[in-house]
């Protein structure tokens, strides 16, 4: 495998009370350390923390998309009913295409979980040469939803013209289509 | 527990001959019954039998919303593919948020019965502090949907700012989330 | 069974490199053979390959709806996160209504198989009395997801006023609510 360029991920952590200091930040971190577990080749991260405000959360998706060079964008929090929560407007907004298939398999997989499963809107989608990802914000369901889609992110990023990722296949299965055979279903 | 406001949901019967007085308004009825079995919490009703006519519907899920102060609208009928079903149409109207969960987990138990479930556009959204759920038109499906999706809607109703609703354990789990341990996944 | 009107079938194979001649025709092929094992009233059908361009893709779907009498269009391929996959958007603008119960159903089959499922945007949708059908591009993965949506296909025909199809039932159990029992569940 040739040397992968160092892939940059933007890591956004969409919580009012995180982005006044009231809450600690430990969305932002569950992320980091499951993309530390999943991936071997390098990366870097872009992190911020934001209130749940529309235009803001899109111009820093656009900003870390066009002006830092992220592949993948992942966000945590604001996916749900309340009048506050504008995670997935602000990533129909910032992105040319949505993926709703991801939503669906998040979704699906959490409801093993809890039937408020699908009060989540959580969606993704692609600006350009980024793949933007919404995750729930409690840390446990980070994780849950994480592990169901990060299977299909490596192949996504490369459709998009992103830098080759290489996972750790003892952690996530990462599948690309004409390379070896496909992950077992686990659904 | 707190002695809970009283809570208003409107019900919609959205059929064509429902409202000319052909047939008799069945489906009306079953929410109206699987409603009085779930709901220990007083509650009473908005009524409505209205044609498939889109300005309509959005004009009722309005009233019964801003002005009836509904924390719950529950749809039937109006969601296949033929070209008078417009209640989704509707429902995205009158809402300024989507909740895709309750569509797509609604269609998958109803798959269980019958392969025509694909053909359903059922969907939910929320206005204001009103969630509004598409159900289909069938009182056996109506049932069905219902008791796959009302374990969320307690905790979506206080997520909005709507009122307390208290379900009947024995008849459907509730869950709300810090309270206890989540209902045991069907799926 | 009245004797079917003549069912005329749209099928569009999406593909820059078909289009030009540098890949064999396999998606369309694998289409008709898959059609012609499910059904047993008359049709023939109406051909075209096209590259991934919008405009040329919803053109095409229009003319095969409203001039051809397609009561049904199959588009194969285009529905990806790449650039030039555009198959989906095409079909909305081509589409009055939406069913994304087909396309939940497509990915959530295809999932069994591959976990970068999640990355086909795949939907269906309704224009006037035409349903159109967005599959995969792969041969394989067609049949997978046509064998899960067709036994819906011949209802939703129905009403959206086309002409009944009728379908082998040793190959695909198709259902019409009132006309016997349903087909077993298969998921």
């Amino acid at each position: 495998m040739a040397a992968a360029t160092e892939a940059r991920i933007g890591i956004i952590n969409v919580s009012d009370r995180a982005a006044a200091g009231i809450y600690e930040d430990l969305p932002g971190k569950a992320v980091v350390a499951a993309l530390g577990e999943y991936l071997l080749s390098p990366w870097n991260s872009e992190y911020r923390v934001i209130p749940d405000e529309r235009d803001q959360l899109t111009a820093a998706m656009a900003e870390m998309a066009d002006d830092k060079g992220c592949c993948l964008i992942v966000t945590t929090g604001g996916t749900g009913p309340a009048v506050r929560d504008v995670t997935p407007e602000a990533t129909e907004d910032a992105c040319e295409k949505m993926l709703p298939g991801f939503g669906e398999l998040m979704r699906q997989v959490s409801l093993q979980y809890v039937p408020t499963a699908i009060l989540s809107r959580q969606t993704a989608g692609v600006r350009g040469s980024t793949l933007i990802v919404n995750l729930p914000g409690r840390p446990r369901a980070i994780r849950q939803c994480l592990d169901a889609v990060f299977p299909a992110i490596p192949y996504c990023v490369d459709l998009v013209g992103g830098p080759r990722l290489e996972v750790n296949p003892e952690v996530v299965k990462a599948f690309r289509p004409g390379e070896g055979k496909p992950a077992p279903a686990s659904s």
